[in-house]
């Protein structure tokens, strides 16, 4: 009689699962146990933010599929899979195959044996080595617990102020959490912009919109968590100011928690994660590693990343549940880290490499644009995207994009995603054929109003010239005509005040002659958005004028302080 | 000195409009000249049923762009293009290479001479050949006069009954925006479907959620307008039925208007639009043609197609403007003819083939599924999307997608449109990198778990059989064990009730005893959307049963009667 395939997972959050439930749809008969360490499985823990932030109110629809909490008697029921939860898994003896597990609350320990086992032990959120990290009221975000401890500060409604520590992804989202509790926020991120994943000039937009919702610091750390008994009172920053508050949540990243595989003697990426190949597989042919715990490959810079998104471990686990029974026939591809949050009423996202991800990827052939406009049409209500898009320049090839606003970005951001793994062109997304009707997107979709500026740009129809360069000529007094092409009802509303004439496009024939008679010089040139700004740089190159940039996305993507 | 390039646009709807824009852009000495035949310019007329819904108040909305309306005085003012409304260009006389036009108010004609022509001259709806068509209250919704017309009737409220003839996209907009006005709406659909580029099981589900809000009767022409004293009183099907009404909406299709290029000795294709090279050039060089009076290539079956879609049209009308200026530089790849319509609360989308036009197009290695589910968690308040996805089976390459829902359906339908674009395969989509936050998706995007769902198939891991199959096998008597795997508080709100028997998928494995012992009995099994049906068939493949299919997108997708 054949033997039953014995497959451990160690690791119970979203990939171990995933892996667990695939490998038992490949193989009916195989003995398939789980070991999970905290008290709950499956938990959907990306939601622990709006659970926190009140859009539902039962902990439970964390933990569920269509009817049931995925607990120990979901998993033998509707998928024979043993689980243990409570349970940490000690150490790997790969010469034996066998795991040492210790039961958390009985102390009773065990070894169970594998024919392959999958690592899927996640990451641990990073603290900042400062004193009174462990007074009460310091927390993270990253387990049911503290989701738990965060929505009861919520229900009790005491707390008045609390302090947000790490601009990132979840630092963000919990700003917006506890914003909806009604406390008040101070948002506090020790490098120079919010969300890292974004080139400056968008990160400065989202933080202009979530300054309007809680108090932003940027380029300070903390230095100190103060207390009273035991209990938190404030935080102290490195540059010495002190903000009271009884709640601090930490959100500085997390890191891939390795410790079981590298005690085990397999291998670690440069990033920390666990080395594996497509397969999943690790540097042991019989373990297989999934999720926040391993490294990744980029699918646009082919560098090691760590990136610990959910929808990954999800495809990691599948591939690795395949894998374990039906030997190496699935893959994972790698990664583009594609994300996405929703910052109050904007979306923030973002798929391949932003111009500074590029950059420090050696990545020099570049060209950008930021594109402004709405994702429908006014008459449907519209509603502003702003998207940075990043091409190889000699190929058209497109790197990445990064999309924000209160418009449909989740869309936006699928395109450009589905656009990089399918290696297309600007040329190839310049005529794309999306689903238009007004209720859905503009006539000309965003994307593709992207891809023709792009076009425009890379058969040098304009140039452009960034929000920050143009600061940066200001700064330093160079020499340029400074033109806005908008209405003057327009620059009655908003301008940028940095010594512009106001030509409206519609006179800019008639009143060339405003304009020096010098053909070569420089003339930066704006409206709203950059569409009446390209036409306007369209006519004065016609007139003879050599250097005409316009200013990328207008005055609707300025991330700087202006006039009015 | 230069002599100025003589550019003529015939058509200012949407292709011609951004025809003589983009050529503006292009080339600023150039003259340009549109013609147009309506009082109108730049007419957002997809935009048309929501005016007439009431979705916004003005109709200049619809003709405007941010600030202006487009007329004759803007198009001048700030693209220097020459304008004649109520113009029609009468003939071309392509030796001279100059037009003949008639002012349709003066009476004026005159003649003008061009170095390029582009035409944009749109479509003309399809009327029936029966009588009565000219009755006061029968009319379209092509033109800006149509939808003046139907908004008044939105707003005097006398109205009562009406009748939409064609099920397409544009005769269910219509019903949708009638609806809204509070008029009672019966839709008459000649074919036995809705929605034609929907393969049946996909139209018939839109048909159940429209019979919710109107009449519908399908397989049915109109034979007659019946009228009293020249006004619409009802109308005469060619069945014999009379349904009385005050208005009638004939909505079944446009055909190309392709009638000025036909005089001029232009090329037309077979489905009678213009032909055109992907320069958008016609039979004669100087001559280009673009938007909904030409013929497409469709990019999957590389067949000819008439494919009347706004966004096509401006996309055209941009790779034409460029080519009269720069010689053939920019190019139109061809269509994936991707639609959506908003239905209500739903949307209804398309990209590339459907079953029924691949098989049209004789493509027979096809595989397909239906999938159901949430565009995003239920705890985020997620809504139904229901996918059918058309691969080539050897290949894995998607042909074709259809979505339909109260979910994000847009999203999806531009996630394949791209991938099509991009000759993504299944594999591919099963690992695509897309954005996922609880906000905005599933941690396992429904377009991915669809290629998951595929990829199990294309891999032998599950038989389907879809809803109008396992409808043919009930009726023939042919025997089957029939096993629905849901909760019994599911099956008792909802079910087939067509002799299955429940045992819930949590029970299936200590219950096999139920089941015929003969292995290779036929055993059809579902749930409320597949994914338990998909478990309980890897159980009883497990088990040695070897003829299991698990029914297409379960009970969510069933599209016809049930028990309950």
């Amino acid at each position: 009689m054949e033997q039953h395939k014995k497959i451990i997972v160690v690791g119970g959050s979203a990939a171990g699962p995933k892996a667990a439930a695939r490998a038992r749809r490949m193989d009916e008969q195989a003995e398939i146990t789980l070991f999970q360490q905290s008290p709950d499985m499956s938990m959907a823990s990306c939601g622990y933010p709006y659970y926190v932030g009140g859009f539902f109110q039962d902990r439970n629809e964390l933990l569920g599929s269509p009817g049931s909490v995925r607990d120990t008697a979901y998993f033998w029921n509707a998928k024979k899979i043993r689980t243990h939860v409570r349970t940490q898994v000690l150490s790997i003896d790969r010469k034996r195959r066998q795991v040492e597990y210790l039961h958390l609350d009985t102390g009773e320990r065990g070894t169970a044996p594998y024919d392959k086992l999958v690592i899927a032990t996640g990451a641990v959120p990073r603290k900042p080595p400062v004193p009174g990290v462990d007074l009460a009221g310091v927390t993270t975000l990253q387990s049911m617990q503290d989701a738990d401890f965060l929505r009861k500060v919520r229900d009790e409604g005491k707390i008045r102020k609390a302090v947000v520590i790490g601009g990132g992804l979840i630092g963000i989202e919990t700003c917006e959490a506890l914003h909806l509790a009604g406390i008040q926020i101070t948002l506090i991120e020790l490098l120079p912009q919010l969300l890292t994943f974004l080139d400056n000039q968008m990160a400065r937009l989202v933080e202009q919109y979530v300054q309007t919702k809680a108090n932003v610091i940027l380029g300070n750390g903390v230095a100190a968590f103060l207390g009273d008994k035991g209990h938190l009172t404030g935080v102290r920053l490195q540059n010495g100011a002190e903000i009271p508050c009884e709640l601090a949540v930490i959100a500085i990243g997390v890191a891939p928690n390795a410790h079981l595989a590298k005690e085990s003697g397999l291998a670690l990426g440069p990033t920390g994660g666990i080395l594996v190949n497509e397969f999943m597989q690790t540097s042991d042919p019989d373990i297989y590693a999934v999720g926040d715990c391993v490294e990744s490959h980029h699918l646009v810079s082919g560098l090691p990343v760590h990136a610990p998104l959910g929808d990954l471990a999800n495809l990691q686990g599948r591939v690795a549940g395949e894998n374990v029974i039906k030997g190496n026939v699935a893959r994972f591809p790698g990664t583009l880290q594609t994300g996405i949050c929703k910052v109050f009423d904007y979306g923030v996202g973002s798929t391949g490499l932003s111009q500074q991800a590029a950059l420090r990827a050696g990545i020099t052939d570049l060209e950008t644009v930021v594109n402004v406009g709405p994702d429908k049409p006014g008459f449907m209500k519209g509603r502003r995207l702003i998207t940075k898009l990043v091409v190889e320049k000699s190929s058209g090839r497109i790197l990445g994009a990064q999309v924000l606003g209160p418009g449909d970005v989740g869309k936006q951001v699928a395109i450009w995603a589905i656009a990089i793994k399918g290696k297309l062109t600007v040329d190839d997304m310049a005529g794309a054929d999306l689903p238009y009707a007004p209720p859905f997107s503009l006539a000309i979709d965003h994307s593709i109003a992207t891809a023709h500026i792009m076009q425009n740009k890379l058969r040098g129809y304009f140039r452009g010239i960034s929000a920050g360069e143009f600061r940066e000529a200001l700064k330093s007094h160079k020499p340029m005509v400074l033109l806005d092409v908008r209405n003057p009802e327009e620059y009655e509303q908003m301008r940028l005040g940095v010594g512009e004439r106001l030509i409206p496009l519609g006179q800019l024939r008639a009143r060339m002659d405003e304009l020096p008679q010098e053909k070569n010089v420089s003339i930066v040139l704006w409206c709203q958005v950059s569409l009446r700004g390209y036409e306007a740089a369209r006519i004065l190159l016609a007139s003879g004028y050599t250097n005409v940039l316009v200013l990328e996305g207008g005055l609707a993507a300025w991330p700087f302080a202006r006039e009015k």
